[in-house]
């Protein structure tokens, strides 16, 4: 039977299980989570220098509004599973999952404690030189290794009916297509932009964009996407990248978490205006973030392309001509996509901290208002993409 | 426990069935299925006047293969499911639903022993001016209403589900958009378009189109498409139309059913050079086809504007604009779809009677040629149409 587990249950339930901790030392169990939707709990053995585990349990609800919103307990098995997917696609790329409890909707996974939280790294300027291959590669491996170019036809059908994902798609349809295009209660927007966030649902051109983008979200069915890649699901080493909390997952399009990296670095991108006031520092931060997003497609296109190669059970689709259609029509999509997350980020429900921790409100809202431009550019003009240096030559920098 | 049923077993088993026949009159049984994949029978009193119905049985195997050729008998349930959806989308469009029986994989249904099937009547130059009104509306309401513009998110994707159709989607996967295009052993074309055959395979400007709507096959969850609507599914009256066999459905492209109806209408469009040999007579019924294609799409359309008006309960799509990219995005996609059902019928493994029953083997395959070109055309060229006129305006007579 299910039930919310306490910080003392946790180690009770830590305990019991065979293999994962020894007998003898005391256990310390903290909730830790900082995210928008569950309990995430680190069980450690006192002393600090023993094993420490994730134990995440999902809740019937969502964490940060409450029980008037419930959410399927389903979630924890989707993450659970599609952790485990995608560490067969890409090992080591996600936390090793040790243990899985159907009816407590948790699993028990590796700690990452070492890690940082992406977002928060970018805010304070740090550099990944491994992350556009750690990244790239995972999403293309990922990406590519579920879809129909890489599994027997009857197989992808079956993971489209296992990790169908009603509630959380809904959510996403709901507050990255919907909300900030309407005059919807969950809306959320500093005063400063209140004319920014008012004219995007005037904003015909774009609402029409959007509207093919949430339709394609809706029913293009091309790989098992993560579904939630913003910076805060990935955690980061000096010389590490690690991706956590795929319980959005579903099969979706391939563009849609591409785009939630890239959208999340142009977030990021923007609001140096505010964190960073040195300009030379600031131009230098934010050509570094521009290059990481080049770094990204570019290793993401030779890691798809190797894979079209060797593991390409699609025999159809391996004439001239189709693999660059493919390419362009996931960059294409990838645009879009990044533009609707970042919108969304600046005038929807949830907010991202690398905006709103600008203390100065006018700089804030400078930021927010040119993530704005640069979404806004990215969606309407994707059609002319062609190359991931057509993408990055559209953001403008302040 | 399934066991396959002789027409005597069928006759108890109607007979053990409450409320189906009275019984007092005498049973007969006959097996009349002429189609490839289950057995059909036709149970009525004796006498001929009294009450008639339809009992359809999947076997485990594809009938005119052989237990070769193994197909699961999950496509029962699916046929019969799909007939009653079909039936509240758009009543009395299809046979009425009696029974299902699960263990058995059978269904009993309305008997329409007084309709024709519409291929053979095309074959015999007959018109229905009703039919472009009927299956307009069938199309417009059935892919309509069970897209994500007229049911709820969770709805939809539930059933999607519950209609991922994995082995009959396979046998379609392979036989339309793979085997005409390779060297393949299931594969079959008369003597004389052999060199028409074997350019397919080599016609690389083609192969990338056909690709492209493979996949689109394979990902775009858009409607529950029937998914084999060619002429052989539609049985007719002098007023009526109706739409049989809809075991293959599964959440699709709409302009897949729209394409099956329209190339098999144009299949029959160029089988006329052999079966109608006075010009004026073959180019007036030809004449005849291209407007029922027109009016086809013509009342889809007017239906489908009629029901985003009344029952689009996707406010986002809600905008000038969309409606019109949507339904060109479809038109195109039926072009394309189209043209990939007819080559498939000329050079693959089943063929039509409209050109296989030309005796003269040169007019035959005079007229598969030209089924080939035009085919040709609607693939290659489909992004420029924008009207069904530029579709129709296409199509060469001879």
């Amino acid at each position: 039977m299910y039930r919310a587990l306490t910080e003392a249950e946790v180690v009770e339930y830590a305990r019991a299980l065979p293999g994962l901790f020894t007998g003898a030392v005391p256990l310390l169990s903290r909730e830790i989570g900082d995210g928008n939707l569950n309990m995430v709990f680190q069980v450690s053995e006192d002393g600090g220098e023993g094993r420490s585990v994730i134990i995440k349990q999902a809740l019937p609800y969502i964490r940060v509004i409450g029980e008037s919103w419930p959410m399927t307990l389903d979630r924890a098995r989707i993450e659970c599973e599609v952790l485990q997917i995608e560490n067969e696609y890409d090992p080591g790329r996600v936390p090793q999952v040790y243990h899985y409890d159907t009816d407590l909707a948790l699993f028990i996974m590796e700690d990452l404690s070492e890690y940082m939280i992406m977002r928060r790294a970018l805010i304070s300027r740090q550099q990944f030189p491994n992350f556009p291959r750690h990244i790239g590669r995972f999403l293309a491996r990922t990406l590519f290794l579920s879809s129909d170019y890489a599994l027997e036809s009857g197989v992808k059908k079956k993971l489209v009916g296992r990790y169908i994902n009603p509630e959380l798609c809904k959510l996403t349809e709901d507050v990255i297509f919907t909300d900030p295009y309407c005059d919807s209660t969950r809306n959320n927007y500093h005063a400063l932009i209140e004319e920014e966030a008012l004219s995007l649902r005037h904003d015909e051109e774009l609402k029409l964009e959007v509207a093919k983008l949430k339709v394609q979200f809706l029913t293009q069915a091309q790989s098992l996407v993560h579904g939630d890649l913003h910076t805060g699901s990935i955690m980061v080493t000096d010389t590490d990248t690690r991706v956590i909390d795929p319980e959005f997952a579903f099969y979706g399009p391939m563009g849609f978490d591409i785009g939630a990296v890239i959208g999340n670095l142009l977030l990021n991108h923007a609001a140096h205006i505010g964190h960073t006031r040195e300009p030379l520092q600031r131009a230098e931060y934010q050509q570094y973030l521009l290059e990481t997003i080049r770094g990204i497609w570019n290793c993401f296109e030779e890691e798809f392309r190797a894979l079209w190669k060797t593991r390409n059970l699609e025999p159809s689709v391996n004439m001239d001509g189709y693999l660059d259609y493919l390419l362009i029509s996931i960059l294409q999509d990838t645009a879009g996509f990044a533009g609707c997350k970042m919108i969304r980020r600046v005038v929807g429900i949830a907010h991202v901290t690398d905006l709103d921790s600008i203390e100065n409100e006018q700089l804030r809202a400078d930021a927010e208002k040119l993530a704005i431009a640069n979404a806004r550019k990215l969606i309407i003009t994707r059609a002319q993409i062609l190359t991931i240096n057509d993408l990055v030559g559209m953001i403008i920098n302040s």
